[in-house]
Parts: C-alpha cells; sequence; structure tokens
C-alpha cells in the first residue's frame, strides 16, 4: 500500500524486462484471440472457461474454483457462466454438498467447441512461441511461470 | 488455417510449458488488474493505453499505431478512447497529414493518472515478478519475449 515509496520502484534493468514482457503478452494475446475468434469462433473469455473446465478432474468444478484459478472478479465470472449456458456450453447447478456454491459442468456441445478450439489455439502456439523459442528458452519460460505462480500462492499483508 | 492437421500440434513438453504460461499470465494478469483497479481506480485497458501514451515519443500518437501495439480491434480501441476522452485522460483529433487518421493525446489529468498508476503497478511488478524470479530468469524473460515478438512481426499468408 506504499507505493508512492520510491526505493521500492524497478531499476532500469528490470523495468526493460518487464515492459518487454508486457509488450510480448499484449502482441501475443492479441494475435491469438483475433485468430480463435476468426477460426474458431471462440472469445478469450470463453476459452479459457473451456479450458479451464476441460482441464479440471472430474465433470464439474466448483464456480469459486473456476474464479480463484483465473483470478476474475465474482460478478466478470457470473456474467461470463450466464452467457456461456445460454449458448449451451455449460451448465451451472446449485452445489450438493452446501448451499453456498455453484457447479460449473461443459456440455457435449461445449466439448465439442473446446476440443476445436483447442485445435486451432495449439497451432497458433506452435506457430508463434514454440517455433520462436529455443527448446531450452520454453523449459526457461515453463520454470519462470512456475517461480511467478508459486509467489501470487503466497499469503500477503496487503491482499 | 490447416489447424486440424494432427501433425502440427504440440508435443507433451512444450504443452506443459505453455499450460504453465497460460496459468501464470491469466493469474499474474488478475492479480496485477485487481490490485490495479483497488488502489489506482484504473483499468487494464485504460492502463494499457495511459502507458503506451507514456512511452510514446511526441506528444500523440496515431490511432492506428495504438492498435498495432496493442494488436486490439478497431472497434474495441474506439469505444475504450470515447471512454476515455469523456473522463478527460485523452483527447482526440482528426489527423493533420490526411483524412484518414486519427491523433490520440493524453491530457495532463491522463499523464497525473498514468503516472499514479504507474507507481502502484511497479510495486506490484516488484513484488510479484522481480522477488519472484532471479535475475538471470529475467533476463531470460526478456530475451524470450523479444524472440516472441519478433516472430509476431513477420509477415505471414495466413493473417
Amino acid at each position: 500500500m506504499i507505493a508512492t515509496d520510491l526505493t521500492s520502484q524497478l531499476t532500469d534493468t528490470q523495468a526493460a524486462s518487464w515492459a518487454s514482457y508486457q509488450r510480448m503478452r499484449a502482441r501475443l494475446g492479441g494475435r491469438l484471440g483475433r485468430e480463435l475468434a476468426r477460426d474458431a469462433g471462440v472469445s478469450d473469455a470463453d476459452y479459457e472457461i473451456l479450458w479451464a473446465l476441460l482441464e479440471a478432474p472430474g465433470d464439474s468444478v466448483r464456480a469459486l474454483a473456476l474464479r480463484c484459478g483465473l483470478e476474475w472478479e465474482k460478478s466478470r465470472l457470473s456474467h461470463q457462466l450466464r452467457r456461456m449456458e445460454e449458448r449451451g456450453l455449460v451448465i451451472r447447478r446449485d452445489c450438493s454438498v452446501d448451499n453456498r456454491g455453484t457447479d460449473v459442468s461443459i456440455t457435449e456441445a461445449g466439448r465439442s467447441l473446446a476440443v476445436q478450439a483447442r485445435a486451432y489455439h495449439d497451432e497458433a502456439v506452435r506457430r508463434y512461441v514454440v517455433d520462436a523459442l529455443t527448446p531450452e528458452q520454453l523449459l526457461q519460460l515453463e520454470a519462470i511461470s512456475e517461480a511467478i505462480v508459486h509467489g501470487l500462492d503466497q499469503p500477503r499483508d496487503t491482499q
């Protein structure tokens, strides 16, 4: 909360690395999103949900677990799931274990769309990421990603 | 466009690296976005535009250049700039060189908000990225990002 403390800002080297990552993230995300919409008719948000549901063990996922995994606001997830339910891609059910949660499951139509979208997505990832990096860089990216996620999992005072 | 060609899909190792990156990107983006909204009252989209305008050489930027840098759809950028203009953060002007473009410039209020948001943002980047990685990993992330952006810059048949 003391973000105006100038001693905690980034060095030039750190800022340059971060700027480079931000540029890549924005451009790669934009490119993948546009191609996915064009080729598979699926938005980024649709794809993130479908992908999380495909990856989940079992037939359904608690909405809260989806929220935590995606770090979305409750209202955003709620709107997104309602729209996807209207399109027949997911089903929401009140949770059987207690009365405070919602289970989300993927329909056959959702699964079919997810598999198709994933084929387009993987092809684009091969083209724009795998082909652009050495195998060693791809493993570095994995280790970097895991270190950042591990840090995000730590409890903090400021959250 | 031949995304259903199974020979072009990812290996397990490549898919694991990509999944790890996707998880990090989604969670880090969500965390930074929520904290930026909470602490600085700025959305991700606001921040991307303000940041691009702060970084740009000169006082104004062609809307087309903004679009290309962010890889946003024209309609998305247009909506976003209109909302930011209504809030007094940016000004749009018909381009003086020809009649086909729009120049976008940042106002004093926009600049002030951008500087403040950036302080919060940099503090969060230090906490969640710089502190989570070794200095070597931060440089690896920069090299990886540059290689991907370089690939995105190449002309392709399929675009």
